[in-house]
């Protein structure tokens, strides 16, 4: 996607610890007609396929998840993150583990078993792509509800790190709008 | 609104420690749809005062602000939830303390500095408005940036509790959608 390749080529900085900071336009302060694009662009690619609900992760995937969901007319479902899994009742929430490589924490996310059934068909959407816990814990909820996995939209994927490759070698129908090949020197090198 | 309130009195449940579950349409998994015209609604009531930007606080705040920011084509901020004071940078971040009644929880909200301009008139909107707590760190954070503040919208608030007599104190530009006015014995009233 040209648009969002351009904009971060423009906009995003380089952090320490491999970090793309694009806080200014699609994570802090968005920009709602690149938004707007991210959401027609995941909806042309993925609409085919007939998702019925689209999955997500608090909170940067929210505006990505809204925006598409608004093109394909399908509600759209939020992970809550919490700290432990006492918060989370078995007998009411599906819950995975998450990892985060970037922010060394670890924690727990849910959502309720009403919102799913079976015939769902459940497309994930998250900001970023880079060692796959976030994107690994929300498939393992749609294993849990027994609905088909439609795919997965990352608007930018790290392709230096592991993730994307995690999921293809599960077969995983991915889609990145970006691909970064390299971060190094501060400097963003994209597929 | 009446489309919100309708909905509210056929899906809410009412919990203990009189909290409105609105989880399957409004801010775990989102109606697109409700969402769209809340998104609309608040346009309109604030549309005329020219808002610059929008201020909203994660998670639940987000689909409201990213359907209000379509609407009124302008860019929505996020403020950022944090446990704890040391994650805040004084010298690019505004910030204020929350303390979370419904949840018995206190974090630190932040923003970054380069967000905002003195020249802005800022929006804030969020779900709920209980006892003002995230309302009132909102527009500590608008005081901080020196902007205008053009008003403060909520999809539900609970006027049996304090959060809307203390803005309207403040002389705050307050709408709500809807108005609780009890929760007794669990059955939804409204004004």
């Amino acid at each position: 996607m040209d648009k969002l390749k351009q904009r971060i080529l423009r906009d995003a900085k380089v952090l320490p610890g491999n970090i793309i900071k694009v806080g200014g336009f699609l994570n802090h302060m968005v920009d709602i007609g690149l938004m707007r694009d991210i959401g027609k662009e995941f909806a042309a690619i993925f609409g085919g396929q007939c998702p019925t609900k689209i999955l997500t992760i608090e909170a940067a995937g929210i505006p990505i998840a809204a925006m598409t969901s608004l093109e394909l007319d399908i509600p759209f479902v939020i992970a809550k993150k919490f700290d432990s899994i006492e918060y989370v009742n078995p007998s009411e929430d599906y819950s995975a583990h998450v990892t985060s490589h970037t922010k060394k924490t670890s924690h727990v996310i849910r959502v309720s078993k009403s919102f799913f059934t079976p015939d769902d068909r459940v497309l994930i959407l998250d900001d970023f792509l880079a060692y796959g816990d976030a994107a690994l814990a929300l498939i393992e909820i749609v294993r849990q509800t027994q609905a088909s996995l439609v795919g997965v939209g990352i608007c930018v994927e790290k392709s230096f790190q592991k993730g994307a490759e995690q999921l293809e070698s599960k077969g995983i129908n991915l889609h990145s709008l970006v691909r970064v090949q390299s971060l190094e020197d501060g400097v963003i090198t994209m597929l």
